[in-house]
């Protein structure tokens, strides 16, 4: 059955999986203290333009995200995000675990505007009783959104000019960056976003890898003590070095580029496919999730033949489907699904 | 300067400051373990009907909510409760402190509905990636409200069976409910709240005491460990009779309620005089506490001569003002509002 | 019958309580926000000879130390403290709660030596897998200690140094200060400990208020948004100015100095009694606090007559035994204990 | 040069590497709910005699500490173990970050003998204040402990014993289980460990896996809502099939038995020629993790000739020095250092 429920149903891009063959019987010091794992930041370090740049290797992402988080807030601090962030929904309450509330403002297709951000904050801050409430300290976004949708240039800068005339952090959450970077049209690269942010992380885990996260400061020394955070958090991988072996794969001779502009491409075809098989979309994505709201006889044409993931109920009832294609997608698959929804 | 502020400007109630004095050197156990806080426990479990029930002395509203809350919970739950509930906006955190999300569900003036509840309970277990979410453990009401409403009867049984239902305890903040349990008409009294609830709360603070809320358990056995739990949080009184003279006091020869009576009475007149002098009602509050929407000429007349809160900004710009009483409230007051807004 | 259990038996001071009397019905703002609390922050300031510094009124010693303690740590850091500190042992957990593991260290009478912390420290930082440990963020003294001993000048500025070398704050718990300040012969006032220490706190409790102690950060800036964090805790109280009133008692006319004198008095006179009786000290403190060991005999000869507190078994099964004396201990009930040795 | 600094130096057995590269592009559910994670839970349930219990799968064993921890014991509890255990040491917190206190006790070889355990209960139970500490709510052991040494199956039931009598949860540690159940002598199985045991975990980090830790709940129903709270500690692996395979192969065709026997045959001849070149050993383990004190010349020596983990400097200033063997441990690689040492 074809399916293309989600970013992580394979496992890695054969060129990662050769180099962790490869090295397997290699010994290397534990904990990210191996030369893999030195070289990969190096690049990554590189890539952004941040020679300076600190640079750490996290499993998951929401492991990630509520290390970044706790590691950059004080604990009455809180942290904005779109109502639909990934980590006010689906992180199983990861940010509240470490003892900070997510504050959830309204979202335009999974993005934060930042005026929307610097009239809530200005609103909050008129508040007589502004003290009794959790205090801002950061804003997280999501780069691809949790829609698939993106921030332009201006809109990271404009995001970055509001947290710094209020003080607050910028965190990027880039599970999908990868597919954002190679998207037709933007105008934000690595180095656009270590300029706007205080912290990022370049997504593995849906972009090639089997695992991984690279967290990225800019700024030296934006959360002291960051590696004894990720050990209490329990995400410090013993064997570090599979996730440095990774990294440096994936910025090698720009695989992670190759990956991105392969999967935008996919996506380019689906959307193609999708369009001319008459499904409505529910939002224009320019990256590798596509959104599409179902008709009954679409639901029954895809069903036991066509795997998508279903994402939301609309108020009138109607189903939207989320597709996703990924480093690991054929062209051959997307040629069945034409094949598949015309004959039906 | 006329003050309406909020119900808590005063010290405490005559009686209550007596019973102090006349105790002061006495010699007694601290942490509760006296013969006042055995009596006052006693005396709540004899008026909410539960000769059975656990009672605890707290010191204030937020760590009361927040120890029940973390008593009761398991590490993955959350807290359902009104966006506009205090646990929600004004206890600064203390809910995501102790690691649980407050999941925030509409309101209608201050109260969840029992649909509302089973209704979203119902489109979360449909959702098929649930289990990456916060799960329901419990739904938090006040009573009164934050904007002074009351449940009735049937609405309590009504979230009641929907708790029930899906396993969810049941926890009411009592931080006025003094207030709540006088005003007219309501059929709610202390043994309905003890047959609905698996926790409630009576407020002191608010009703006549210099502090103190009294945490009641009506089945025996619900929060194990709680004292500790209370003492963790750093809400156990190192002189723990003076929360035990207070509630003994307030429970002795029908204070709690002549207190509430006053409040309500005084209420009752401050809405007559308000509406008097055109005063646009908010909403209808059967309590102490009264919001009015404030025309530019009556913002004015008041300035400088009459305090109250400044509740909120409506999209129009307007200001809702809270008109708080309470046990302290004289008729003289009352009459000198009058007077000044005849004036004016 | 005769009761040396603790300093924390009787209610308040009478001068405090009358301030509470006189001023019960007066209308103030809540939360601190109050002249009464704004006067006693400045007369605490001066006391400190800290011009500058930040002055927050909790209710409690819990409370306290665990809002400093998350205010002044980041998330990897843990609290150094003596194996017997009060927040190692007798606050269920509250610093673990909040997230911070205490790095307990061997102590000698109550209190930790200079020495001891750095040998601790230069041995963690030896280590090669420290970075795999809870960080030292803070060191956590209590004076007097929870034995009754305090630290000389010399002693504190020692820790001070070590702290300094090590970029740890250093925390001094008050809880007893007051009687660790008119102790005989030491060289501890108020200004030193205010020059040694980047957060400590005053207590009153146990030093003649109700309730209450008074944190002080005598470098401003120090823990921003503290304000918020003690509302988070859910110690901040309602009717702030109860605190701010009980601690501008104390501190006017010398009160704090005059409760502290007293009391001193009372343990000399006490010590003298027991030692005439015949009884091992286990320890000499020379505040409020006395310790003594048990012999049989002595154990049936206060039984039912006088009340004292079971401190530890020994070793060999002896009992030590708290005295406490207080502001509130009147030579008379010495004298009677006096009698009562004698004749048994 | 040689290294027998770790268990973690190498990738995973080429029977498991095998498995992920035959599987890599398949396309399976996320999470865990993939057939390879259904058919490692059941082989698990078959080893351990236990069908009815409850398996997951997380990556590593801090994680799984704390989310095991969290998941058994209510807010108020803290966790009994070893001064030396590694929840205690090396896991930067990460327990007391859940908001639990280790309460450390003192061990033998790592161990906690269950009458030391029984003797700290009651002491704890028959002190007055002790609802004013952390109450203890589990058990923590590691076997083979972080000292190589082994419980025996009576001291395994001793500890349950105890457990039971006060109502603690069991849990028992095993990230290097594999080289525990492989010991010379032992009585311990997989059947033994989870009749005594609430719960446990199967490494397979260091026993094999590139990475992986496999939680056993022996009884259904211990700890409810455990995979929303996985997920909450960030701890579930996306690609959770990546556990799943690891798992199966683990315990297909004995391969964890396998794997743990040829450990300690290495281990045995590390003993033999560490023995015959006069070594000191610092204990005696029986299992993969080798101890000796060296001495000035033996140090010089290894150096830079043969690694090894530096462990702890004794009061007299000597070095203990852990040598481990593994699954990747080569007869020729203990020849040379036989050789080596012969020749220095």
């Amino acid at each position: 059955m074809l399916s293309f429920n989600c970013d992580y149903m394979e496992g890695a891009h054969p060129d990662i999986l050769e180099r962790l063959l490869e090295t397997n019987l290699e010994r290397t010091p534990g904990y990210g203290e191996d030369a893999y794992t030195r070289s990969a930041k190096e690049k990554i370090r590189r890539e952004c333009g941040c020679p300076d740049a600190e640079v750490f290797f996290l499993v998951g992402g929401t492991q990630t995200n509520a290390a970044v988080i706790r590691g950059l807030l004080r604990p009455h601090e809180g942290v904005i995000a779109a109502q639909t962030g990934h980590i006010n929904v689906h992180e199983a309450g990861a940010v509240e675990a470490g003892g900070h509330k997510v504050l959830a403002l309204p979202q335009r297709e999974g993005k934060l505007a930042a005026a929307e951000v610097r009239g809530w904050l200005e609103a909050f801050f008129r508040d007589a009783s502004s003290s009794h409430m959790v205090q801002p300290g950061m804003v997280y976004i999501s780069h691809p959104t949790e829609f698939g949708t993106l921030y332009t240039k201006a809109e990271l800068e404009a995001l970055k000019a509001v947290c710094r005339d209020y003080g607050l952090k910028l965190f990027l959450d880039g599970a999908r960056l990868g597919y954002g970077l190679a998207a037709k049209g933007t105008d934000v690269t690595l180095p656009v976003i270590a300029d706007c942010c205080d912290a990022f992380y370049i997504g593995g885990t849906k972009v090639g890898a089997l695992f991984g996260e690279a967290v990225v400061f800019p700024e030296r020394g934006t959360a002291p003590g960051f590696f004894t955070l990720i050990k209490q958090q329990g995400a410090l991988l013993a064997k570090g070095r599979l996730l440095g072996l990774q990294f440096d794969a994936l910025f090698t001779d720009g695989l992670y580029g190759r990956i991105g502009a392969h999967a935008i491409r996919m996506a380019e075809k689906l959307k193609g496919i999708l369009a001319r098989a008459g499904f409505e979309f529910w939002l224009d994505s320019p990256t590798n999730q596509q959104f599409v709201v179902l008709r009954e006889e679409q639901r029954k044409a895809l069903e036991g033949k066509v795997g998508y993931e279903p994402w939301q109920e609309l108020p009138d009832g109607r189903l939207v489907a989320r597709f996703a294609v990924s480093w690991a997608t054929r062209e051959e698959d997307l040629d069945l699904l034409e094949a598949i929804l015309k004959t039906s």
